[in-house]
């Protein structure tokens, strides 16, 4: 197996065979910057660019990584993905002496991940949230419209989608604040305002686009997945009460649109490639536009931690899989840019709340506690139906190879309780 | 009635007592930069701002006008807003002898209209729109819900809202391509896969944002409109087939991405002061962070003309009014963002299509055919129920003042047909 001259444990997100890319400030001082993840390492790029070690790719002349966001290398496409990424990994590799015998160069290039700050990946110009578990819409659409309703007919001839909230896109870490908003309960006849009572988390994974399309040129099934730069792990937070006072019939607003979190470190598809598995049987078979050869989807482990203000230690409530999802990506991304809407360089595109078949696979409280019917029992013997303030929900994901973990690291958020405003 | 020493024709658009912005280039040949329409005239600003014009404001010392987008301007806020309104009007004034008089200044700010080429006004981070009239939106749930569905409860508590694309905005003047795409109409056991049957404008106002909010603080609505920069005329293309068979239950996703057109000039917000008035009586009262008092809305003449490609003018077909809107400008900004949700500078918020009382205020051909039911009788004998290839679709606004005009210019576009596609 590859390894890196830097020590990399088995159970590390972040070994040779991953190199995510992220953003990072060093917390010492100094402007955004781009890296990549090696155990416990961040590779500054910018110190590489700097010192010429793109030179001798498509990269060279340019200042693609010496900048506060990635949308610039997002732009160049798979193959510029590809070089710079076999530059890095020969660069890491044990047998390559350039960085590991260079004792100047790495001092200035490899930082602990404890001394930087991770912000957000890219300059996010349109975020779109689609809906591609079957299981989790079923859930949901049972809960909200009853079992006659629950799957809309349009949902297995297409994958559903939305357009979300760019702007309140945060970085892991961030608190988010429980919104205020107006809802309305089935035992009242008029709306009130106040606190959500019904915060929660979705699990869902996000892919960064780049190039994208030009406006009234769709991207075809067959080359779609030349548009996904890499994976993040998202945490969309949702308003329950509002979203079910306010979803009809344009969709959900200031349910979702407080707070989006994701993780810092963006997986390349690449890494994901020894991964591949086929998704879910698909019946009606799609439309051609939707019709995909080959393994759809990829294997990738997910789980959410709740840690309440009571809590000594953070508890595992949702054990779930990428795998589950019964659209993939690149039908996602076809059926997006079918009518010619045009995607660009750092775009992200959500999949929605990734739930299985099993009851501890569901990706949301909605689901998990049935909204409220079947209360979450805790270790230290609270109940949790919503999320309380002081809460923090932990996303993690991974693929498990042979010996090594292509990981997602984590995407982590606390509840703060509501502001205070005029009843 | 004050006065510019250029002459400016009483039903111009653009008076001294207008001045929007915009963003352009000239035809022959220059980067990007900021100008104020006068007359038959575009001021540019960036020539005043390099002369030192603007040196004895808040807009000192900062690189303003002479930029790509109007973001940065907007980002400054109301009283520099003022400030700089008040310095053009001024150095435009028939009194005053700085630019009048110095021929210099003259030949190298004044540009023909017809000499520059307008560009979209702001990069538009997030696009929000709105479903604010009462009587579109109960003409559009009862033709796709009936009768007994047609406003949802939810309504007249709410500004009901929804994202956009920001990609696909563009700016009057562009093509708009016919969307492929999905749609099942009644008879259909299965959807089928076409260039879209059923495309349709919709006649809307928007407005940009500045400065904006921090996550987490609402705008109250005392304090909503200092943040609108100013107003433009929004066609919100949309796809009636695709909508049809997408929006339930997220709301619309393809039938309205594939392009949005927004009028060039974005008239100040203090331009329209004078032509205040209440807007619709509100029952139920609002809650009260949605209660505005004083006179909510705005008297802007509204007109659709549709010219295809045998007729040998345009055609007006709809002629409505700012005022028929329920919810405010004002209000709709308090609710986006009570839950906590950020605005940023630049981003757009439109009113969703605005119709009034009477058939021909309907804004859009769904409404004004209902949905083909009455087609549109035009003046060389054709028939009207959809766009059509070649159809050109140009709308106008203006405030009627004593002598003069507030205009918003026009928004026009022009349906191309649809890409061929595998079946």
């Amino acid at each position: 197996m590859e390894r890196s001259f830097i020590e990399v444990a088995p159970t590390s997100h972040f070994p040779i065979q991953n190199l995510p890319y992220g953003v990072f400030r060093p917390r010492k001082g100094g402007a955004p910057r781009i890296g990549v993840a090696i155990g416990d390492y961040v590779l500054d790029l910018s110190v590489l660019e700097e010192s010429g070690h793109f030179l001798h790719s498509s990269l060279a002349g340019k200042k693609i990584f010496n900048q506060s966001s990635l949308n610039a290398f997002m732009a160049l496409g798979k193959p510029a993905w590809r070089e710079a990424r076999a530059i890095i990994r020969r660069l890491l590799s044990a047998e390559e002496p350039t960085l590991r015998d260079n004792h100047a160069l790495r001092e200035a290039a490899l930082i602990p991940q404890s001394e930087v700050e991770m912000l957000l990946p890219a300059q996010i110009g349109d975020y779109t949230d689609f809906y591609a578990s079957k299981h989790h819409a079923t859930n949901v659409g049972i809960i909200f419209r009853g079992k006659e309703n629950a799957l809309m007919p349009n949902w297995v001839n297409l994958p559903v989608g939305y357009h979300g909230r760019a702007s309140s896109i945060v970085v892991s870490g961030t608190d988010v604040r429980r919104p205020n908003g107006q809802m309305k309960l089935l035992e009242q006849t008029a709306p009130v305002f106040g606190p959500c009572q019904q915060l929660d988390f979705e699990l869902e994974v996000g892919w960064f686009v780049g190039p994208g399309n030009a406006s009234g040129e769709p991207i075809s099934i067959e080359h779609a997945e030349d548009h996904i730069f890499g994976l993040v792990l998202v945490n969309d937070w949702s308003a329950r009460d509002i979203q079910a006072w306010e979803y009809q019939p344009l969709g959900p607003f200031l349910a979702k649109n407080f707070a989006t979190s994701i993780s810092p470190w963006v997986v390349p598809l690449d890494a994901l490639q020894p991964f591949r598995v086929q998704g879910p049987p698909q019946d009606p078979e799609p439309l051609p536009y939707l019709r995909q050869s080959g393994a759809r989807s990829f294997d990738i482990h997910l789980a959410v931690d709740l840690q309440g203000e009571k809590m000594g230690e953070p508890q595992r409530i949702c054990t779930t899989n990428f795998r589950y999802l019964y659209w993939s990506m690149a039908q996602q991304i076809a059926h997006h840019t079918v009518g010619g809407c045009n995607l660009r360089p750092g775009d992200l595109i959500a999949s929605g709340t990734i739930s299985g078949p099993e009851k501890e696979t569901r990706g949301c409280l909605l689901e998990l506690t049935w909204r409220g019917a079947e209360p979450l029992h805790l270790a230290n013997q609270e109940q949790r139906v919503w999320l309380e303030d002081g809460d923090r929900v932990t996303m993690t994901g991974w693929c498990q190879g042979d010996g090594y973990r292509i990981g997602f690291g984590e995407v982590t958020g606390r509840v703060l309780p509501a502001i205070r405003t005029n009843p």
